[in-house]
């Protein structure tokens, strides 16, 4: 490509948290640069915002649909790509008016409120013909990219059981009614949803599982707990999957698991060999045979196979991390739409990164497990979303 | 005491596995001695064992009724109990047996057949008085006390949260079709019950959070499957648990975690603090804050507890393991059996180890679960055993 | 600071490994852009790394020589400061070029190949008044300022022991001999200087001893090893250490410690407490006391200190690595450079950054280590930088 | 065997540590009784011990020399080994005694105060044909043995380089002041020899690296500290080490590694393949290749080799420590001697214990130590001790 993408950012205004992710990631390889911004919805804060970016103030606004439609008239300079870090209630509006603008985006997840808005953003993906992409980026780390490898070529056989939990502590007080900003949309049923623990950390454990196994779920029985005495949402799950073909599942995500931080793992067993990935020393897949020694996969070896290679920008022994595997994300995307843009043959490799039939998925995924909470019972769990 | 204890033990012949455990853990201490045994119901394979253990061929039977008639009739060198180290299905007959006949009993877990039989030997060792001890030797362990001592004194405040893992992988393949005695007795209902892993590791679970909470279950919902075609029983179970007071568990045990050994680990989340302990590094718990580091707590120290203490015989840094914790259960026992024996006042550290209570609320457990596999629902499991 | 400050890099074209870490580095926090280089000898490598670079091609350039003239002369998009990332012979005269044509430089290590050059580096950094760093990347990492300051506010004590690793194995064969081009100028003399391990990974040690606890060296020990035939230079280095009040060192690293990856790994025992940090997990700090449990300071928590916390980007258990470490280096010389710039009053804690004196304190323990070694002597290992 | 071999102790009474530990390493595997002692030099202290382990007072001694004479005299139920656990001063007196007693011998380490005592007692060994033990107990660790099967096979290829250390804290303060039973005597020259840290734990680094490299020391150069005030013997020890036949060692021991337990670990790196291990965490063996996955080989799996096998008690997952590694020791001496007892074919694997040729070479690392550390340079550390 020959220039760097442009991008404007939605949400990620001061006191936000993922905001600053998604630029560093989509900073850290050099393919992207932020050219405006809705920061926030207070165009003074937005201005705050964009004077740390060292943005022209003219491309900073304080209304998203302000800066889609005086964005999409420029004829210099134009944007490449929406990315919008938003709290829930806005990713479907905002991707939805920035694919019919004619941008590629972006977009944190959840994906949106309910299923209907998620189906309603595939069926505008694909009558727009834009690039779509959803951050679920733990699926961006190296060695997740091995493990599924390692499912893909049949290494660990047919898969039995699944383990999957994303233990946190950090709402174990009732945060939200001291103000703390991530706290209180978080437990904020107009702007989080219908779900706190499953919309925030549940998807990502349903992503990682189906990126890394394929798996597709068919039942599932869902115990939700509201452990803080004053929340609005759940801050607690404990769900058992059924999924198709016979495999079994435990998926665990919790907010008040005291003095967790974001213990996200995932252990995966089959017929022939298990597998086991801790997103806080993530750098390692433990892999464990019937009658072999345990054998540690380590990031950037040459042993590792190609999909952890592309991922990968050390030497095997240095580290890398949590903003390294969000970027991996981005640098997917960036580097499809480049080639899109283009009209070059995309590389496979870079096709990489979870899409909106994945954004749906997690949507249906947490109202499926509200509903068996609910019911107190096996739920059915299947879903296609809408290519 | 005087002498060393004396004691005959029911199975534990070729080929068996716990029956050399429970004899390491009689020895460890020099608390007490073999004297007689029936180890096989093959009288020539008991005395192979006997002659292996240096016992008098005289005290060595091929029926553990005949020995129980002879033993207890005996001037010199009597027997002070019993080790009952069988395959499931005679747990009850024997211990029964052996307390009617004014023995008292260590029995291996889980305690009987049904939880008819259980409350069975409730009543028996109510009505003879006899000293009972189920080998949960898990809660032998040091620091496992410790943790226990932790949630009693309030380091963790109320405990939101349980999760409870024992992911073997060693039935990931039909063992039993092979002649394997382990697997072949395990994986046959007439002889291990209605349950292969709640039965072997499950219960093991189900006490454990139990001796460290103090936790009484409330409702269940089990999930059971049997991985491996062609086999009886289940070989991975996973359960949600809703205890009384609130808190929420999940317990995983599973014979077909490929790679798995035996990999059983506890968290307990409190108000205050979380605690966690894996068996395969046992000497090592770690305690987690809402706002202050980890600090892990080491086997051997100081600052531990009273009850961590009494059970651990090596300077910090020195593991102790398995064995050790095993033998902490028959010492405590022995040492109670003593201390009754000479009409001393027992030490009420000595008094730690698990009891036929437990063993029934082990069973009720296992028949719970498989209840509520079967109607695919929540099931009521709330129990309280006969005193 | 109202822009990004714009830099030029010397080396790092196609084939190098620490070039694009450094890019990344200074990338990360949006606070400089690359506008310039020299990255190769060759012009035409020296425009395919602008390429890909998005460069303007007439500010790549295939001489270093001629960049620092043009650039010099530039009026407007004029550069702020010079990143330096060739092989170990360039760094001097590079750096002096640099800092006399008025740049800033941010150098990679070992500062030079000679004493006597990295004095001259000093006498010119202050003869000039320009700012100077250097990459010694590892003091960049949040909990290693944790140590620093746990020893300045003393937490530890007086310090008793240091034992300070850098083990890696990717040279146990003659890697040179097959053209790579990272293994080929570290053991060549002419690029690297007297040493290949040592002044790789040993200086990287020395100085990590030195930020943590700030001890310096009283007398010296060092048995170096050329173990694989056919090498120019040592690849393996154990060397005894005696810092002045008393406390002794041990200092290894090794480039043939098979299977090691980057396992660079300090421990410092003082009189009431000692901490360990290894490289290859580094957001952990594990702090040791006589009398009370181990604890684990996690990056990203609030009980950690004022500098840990300068250095951190995202909150607790979402893993930073190398390139953050990286790149915390290069934004606090970033926003140093901006503050004068701008006449603005520094911030303390961006101030905190390897320094020419700490590179000639490098250069020096090098010759030290070597002459040690040749004597097969302790040797007198005192030295004080020019200011 | 047809009966458990019988066994006196000398040394091992109230407050003492080591001795229980034998006691319990001989009765793990029920090959072994005490049927004597001269447990203390204070009569009434040897009888309180002799009635802990229900010892005929008759054969409960305050001095070891009447014990030797009175048991050597008996006709029936006679003594067939000594076990030495006193402070190493007596080890000689009471070993050669024993020995000419007609006794074969266990005794703890260093095996003497001098190498004109270990050579002597080489010499005596030989000349009354007795067996003779010495417990570096950490040579009976499973996978220890692993390790050094994978460098007798060539796993490893030639070996370059050793690291071994042996940190504790326990000696951070002047703990021998306070009369503490254990720091008094170690740190004692009348008692414990020339030295505290190298005769207490660096002589089982020495001994480790010996038994699973087979390496010879050719040269050493040791720094030794005595970091706390008032002590009388060295509590840390630095020392370099070359190998016949290229290879490079660092030997570390300390007693004033604050916080620090018994962190005994060992490095071995080849052309191949390298090894780690660590005592506090003894079941795993970390593998490492230069082109391939880690491995950790873990006790009792099928792929173990012969001699951890044959060094097994439990199930892998069931961790074995340190009471069972020293038991390893005691049972392989035992049937040692029963086999020689009953003129059997011993069994090779069982002859695999440390010898008083080891003992020797322990006693040699001492000196050779301190003289280097007084001399301040590299000194001849090759030894050959008499067959």
């Amino acid at each position: 490509m020959d220039r760097k993408l442009r991008y404007a950012m939605v949400g990620g205004g001061p006191g936000a948290f993922i905001g600053a992710v998604h630029r560093m990631a989509a900073r850290l390889d050099g393919l992207a640069e932020i050219a405006a911004g809705a920061f926030s919805s207070s165009a003074e804060k937005s201005q705050e915002t964009g004077r740390e970016l060292h943005l022209d103030p003219d491309r900073v606004y304080g209304s998203w649909k302000d800066m889609l439609t005086k964005e999409s008239g420029r004829t210099s300079d134009r944007l490449d790509f929406i990315s919008i870090v938003t709290p829930n209630f806005l990713h479907h509006p905002v991707a939805k008016a920035a694919l019919l603008a004619g941008f590629d985006v972006v977009c944190d997840k959840p994906m949106t409120l309910t299923v209907e808005e998620a189906e309603d953003l595939c069926r505008t993906v694909k009558a727009t013909g834009r690039i779509f992409a959803l951050t679920h980026n733990y699926t961006g780390y190296p060695v997740i990219k091995q493990a599924r490898q390692m499912v893909l070529d049949g290494t660990l056989g047919s898969i039995r059981k699944v383990v999957v939990e994303y233990p946190q502590g950090w709402l174990s007080t009732l945060l939200e009614s001291t103000g703390q900003k991530q706290a209180s949309w978080r437990s904020d049923p107009a702007r989080a949803g219908i779900s706190s623990a499953l919309g925030d950390i549940g998807t990502h454990c349903e992503n990682l599982v189906h990126y890394v196994t394929g798996l597709e779920m068919d039942e599932m029985l869902a115990d939700l707990g509201t452990m803080v005495e004053g929340r609005a949402l759940e801050d607690d799950a404990s769900i058992l999957i059924r999924y198709k073909g016979g495999a079994r599942g435990i998926l665990y995500c919790s907010q008040i698991s005291v003095g967790e931080e974001n213990n996200l793992t995932i252990r995966v067993y089959g017929t022939k060999a298990g597998v086991e990935w801790k997103q806080e020393h993530p750098n390692w897949l433990y892999v464990r045979y019937p009658d072999a020694p345990e054998q540690i996969f380590k990031r950037g070896n040459g042993y590792m196979g190609a999909a952890a290679a592309h991922a990968s920008r050390l030497p095997s022994g240095h580290p890398e991390a949590f903003i390294e595997g969000f970027a991996n994300i981005y640098s997917n995307v960036l580097r499809t739409i480049a080639a899109r843009n283009s009209a070059a043959a995309p590389n496979p490799l870079d096709q990489d990164f979870p899409t909106v039939q994945d954004g749906a998925r997690g949507v249906h995924f947490i109202h499926t497990a509200v509903r068996s909470h609910k019911l107190r019972s096996w739920v059915d769990a299947s879903y296609t979303p809408p290519e």
